[in-house]
């Protein structure tokens, strides 16, 4: 029997630096806000309401207080209306984020018609759609997309998106275009996460994933593991049956990208309840088997 | 039995163009020669020969002598060496291979790896490398390319490829990539007779391709055919032997770009003899079942 959990699960570079912002910030400044949560971890937003910073969605709940801006980012005129409300601003944008907008704004000046891979529902598209100018497509596979002939197109993707639909996209659009440009905005952190869960995968007869069911990296990981055997998308211990662990003998965990150490280390411990092997128990991820950070 | 032509056989705008280039020029200017051959079709060239237009291989044969340039074009250099040799040139370059060469200029001054998909010993090929500064690599297939990480990679195509080798070059890059720009210089020509003779294919059970040797527009079109049926590619008809349509009933023909319409009627006839039709010879490319131009 094994319970491993996948390399590169939990807390991305742009979340730990979202966390730490919005932290140290309350530290210095009294009444902080986010603009939207933080990061798409329920549990981890809780938590930061208990140390005082509230999520609010909308900018007319703002009342003049400092206000972090989230991780996913936010709208041009979202950042512009708040600047013309002399709004104290603390951003915890992932930098990742901010140059793929960058990237978006640059390919509409160029002239490109612009497709963005993603799910045009997620926090970070809409924001990133803003920065674009001019004709703009949203897509969260190459079917979605049209088949007709293209000019010049421009392609850039939601950070936490799959490189073989990036795939899927170029092949789909290579022989409907004169000219395509496809910057591969998908971040390291997501790609090297999908690739050790899918190595786990393979070598599991069950998969948990854990994080946000609002977070897109985290379904993501969810679908890509689904493709190989039986997995599980929770977010807390709360949700797991014991059921699920009959007959199973090795079992694979990964996290998304905002799911704090904490849940991870809950889950991993509820399973080798639920597997009799309260013995084993940890209290630091660092302890499950398997964990390493590239 | 039936004998067809798959639609858009035979000579494209770039070679139609040079030719006229050619014979006009003959008229009005004594001692032209071609800097290579003008196209490759070894018979078209010797036609023209018969008109006094010699293809000479080297810069030094050319004695001062009004010299045309190939449809494939010719290196950057090489043009820069007979403007400085004050001589007459009458240009008879295919317009989509300048303008495939002005995209490597373009991409290797704003600071791209180029990739060209194409055959480095082709003299259109080695012509679009003269136009590229800086790193330069040149690749038949995916294969050949290196799997390492690149940064940002532009690539342009040899005007006579295959789509499919340039979405398989597309899908191996796009994960080592930072951006990747593709500019599908592949003429609409090329795509449209590939696929007429990938149809025409499909329904024979034996096909000739048609063209020069050295062609490698014909001889993507031989490999192409070759996937789905006996394939013998020739360049005149007295290649064709009898024994090649025994048990053949319906048999298939398509020509390359530099591939002149005489040739095309003598082989559709050659083959109409081998199969006891000499009732249904033709005069004209018009007349062979299923020809069509689009």
């Amino acid at each position: 029997m094994s319970v491993k959990i996948a390399k590169n699960s939990g807390f991305c570079f742009g979340v730990k630096r979202a966390i730490k912002i919005a932290f140290e910030a309350s530290h210095s400044v009294d009444n902080i806000i986010t603009l939207g949560p933080i990061i798409h971890n329920p549990q981890m937003v809780e938590k930061l309401a208990e140390e005082g910073i509230v999520s609010v969605n909308n900018l007319n709940e703002i009342n003049g207080r400092p206000t972090i801006i989230r991780s996913h980012g936010i709208k041009k005129e979202t950042l512009q209306q708040l600047k013309a409300g002399n709004i104290n601003i603390i951003n915890a944008t992932c930098p990742y984020v901010s140059k793929t907008q960058e990237y978006g704004e640059q390919l509409s000046r160029e002239g490109y018609t612009v497709i963005i891979l993603g799910d045009k529902d997620h926090p970070e598209v809409e924001a990133l759609r803003s920065y674009v100018e001019g004709d703009v497509r949203i897509v969260g596979t190459a079917d979605e997309l049209p088949t007709r002939q293209y000019d010049r197109v421009g392609i850039i993707c939601q950070t936490t998106r799959n490189i073989k639909d990036l795939q899927e996209l170029g092949q789909k659009l290579i022989p409907l275009c004169r000219e395509i440009r496809i910057v591969n905005t998908i971040c390291n952190a997501t790609t090297v996460r999908q690739a050790s869960t899918i190595e786990l995968a393979k070598e599991s007869d069950l998969m948990i994933v854990i994080g946000g069911k609002n977070s897109s990296n985290t379904k993501m990981l969810a679908k890509i593991s689904e493709n190989y055997v039986e997995t599980y998308h929770i977010e807390t211990e709360r949700e797991i049956e014991e059921k699920w662990f009959e007959n199973r003998s090795r079992i694979g965990i990964t996290a998304g990208a905002s799911t704090p150490d904490w849940i991870i280390v809950e889950v991993y411990n509820k399973i080798l309840k639920c597997m009799g092997n309260i013995d084993k128990i940890v209290e630091n991820i660092e302890d499950i088997p398997g964990f390493k950070e590239e």
